[in-house]
């Protein structure tokens, strides 16, 4: 049985499709009826419901955007950095293997290169590099209090997107918001995310950090012609000129844009298709929010 | 009616003191019996109990010294940072004016002059400088969730110490310790600080960070040589030789040794005494551990 937290979330709810899927007994934990904010909470729940294996899809992630973050410090601070390493504390006193989704959003550009960050680059858009959003920053921190952990698998997801128009899909706000930022990024098709997550505890990879994203990267120009071909969307997407202009014009914090290597995933058999691929098929695939 | 919160520890204790011999009437608010962690909760304490004032001497420090955050990375994160900000939002609900006992430890060393480092100076020693204690750094986000708040004190206490021996009193640390480092700081004497910060309120002087250190700064041993003459103690003390052996030998992470400029606070008329006098002051008054 596996213990799902912030399971009414986007990301949330893409796991549970993919727990069904699969057969797999899970329980939705919701705050209202156990604050697993607190340790001893969380320890009893762990102890009462006999699980193997605990999900944390839960974060604070601000409403409509990153930006709320920097206004809401204590709830980005508790829900992304406070929230995993009390649930560490929690499994390790059961001894529970869990996952945690963070976020590859602890990145900002590429390699000199052109490649992208490993798991073993250190994060170059947090606190620590002073250069970050809040919520940036309390991610890269929710890591760092997983220092050390033994049985924990951590899992960046980056810009997540599926079939199903919503708010949080990243092709939606592509085609919601007025003018775009044409940066390149790699991306997650959520439904991938949830399945290699789920893989690595089936698989029993080994514990540790994972880059969970599609292979590649892509701009957002690209996926806009993407959406423009498969949806049949006819109108002209404006740009902005640049990110400058971004910043000054619609953002009150610095995005991450950034390329993340997911090779170590693919090493371990686990697939995850091409960046294009993957786009492609949410969009051929894709239903209007109802 | 003030509310006090961390009225049961080292700096709090004092805050009573301080508040019984001015007649104030205040209430301790146990986390066992509050949950004040929660903004709902400690929305409707304060409501509850029309207080006037409140004073946030609550963090959490690490036993038995701040070696010990770096284990517990939740629980510091969680005391330093994500309270002040729950504290914040709760009293802006409610209109209600505060104090949050912040620490000088968010600074290392000096101003290329020698001098003092002022409120206007961002924090030399946090996650964002990248060089810090995990202590710290969650100190210094604790001032960021306070950025912009309106009716909020910000009292920077910086190493405390009074008469009374016990394990959190600086003066009491230095004769326990095995081998001392030489460092220069400025320090607090508590009684003084908690005065100063009562006064702050009692004379309306406009909210804002104020450094509440004793005038000047002084080295260990000084101290060291204080302690010799008031107390009669006749021992050899021992020291580390340079900082790099002290973190070699006897420390996990670092720690920040500062010197603080009090001119803000001295400005508005709330005496700080010199730090020699206030250290022969407290040596002068001791009173040994029953």
């Amino acid at each position: 049985m596996f213990l799902l937290l912030g399971g009414s979330g986007y990301v949330g709810s893409v796991f549970r499709r993919s727990l069904e899927a699969r057969s797999i007994r899970y329980r939705v934990v919701a705050r209202t009826e156990v604050d697993y904010t607190r340790r001893d909470h969380l320890i009893a729940l762990i102890r009462d419901s006999r699980a193997s294996f605990l999900i944390n899809a839960a974060g604070y992630t601000g409403k409509p955007n990153v930006d709320a973050c920097e206004l809401h410090k204590a709830d980005c601070l508790s829900g992304n950095a406070v929230l995993p390493g009390i649930i560490r504390e929690a499994c390790e006193a059961c001894d529970l293997p869990w996952g945690h989704v963070s976020s590859g959003c602890i990145y900002t550009g590429c390699k000199p290169d052109g490649s992208g960050f490993t798991e073993t680059d250190p994060p170059n858009f947090s606190f620590r590099t002073d250069n970050c959003s809040f919520y940036s920053g309390c991610k890269a921190l929710g890591e760092e209090c997983l220092t050390g952990s033994s049985r924990t698998y951590i899992w960046r997801l980056r810009i997540p997107f599926d079939s199903i128009d919503s708010g949080r899909n990243y092709l939606s706000k592509l085609m919601r918001y007025d003018r775009l930022l044409d940066a390149t990024n790699s991306i997650s098709q959520l439904d991938e995310f949830a399945n290699a997550c789920l893989e690595c505890w089936a698989r029993r990879v080994p514990f540790g950090t994972y880059n969970v994203t599609n292979t590649g990267a892509i701009t957002a120009r690209e996926v806009v012609e993407a959406i423009k071909m498969h949806l049949r969307v006819d109108r002209p997407f404006r740009f902005f000129e640049s990110e400058a202009e971004f910043l000054r014009l619609a953002a009150k914090t610095p995005r991450s844009n950034c390329i993340l290597d997911n090779r170590k995933l693919l090493a371990t058999g686990i697939p995850m298709s091409d960046v294009r691929d993957a786009v492609a098929s949410s969009l051929k695939a894709w239903k209007r929010e109802s």
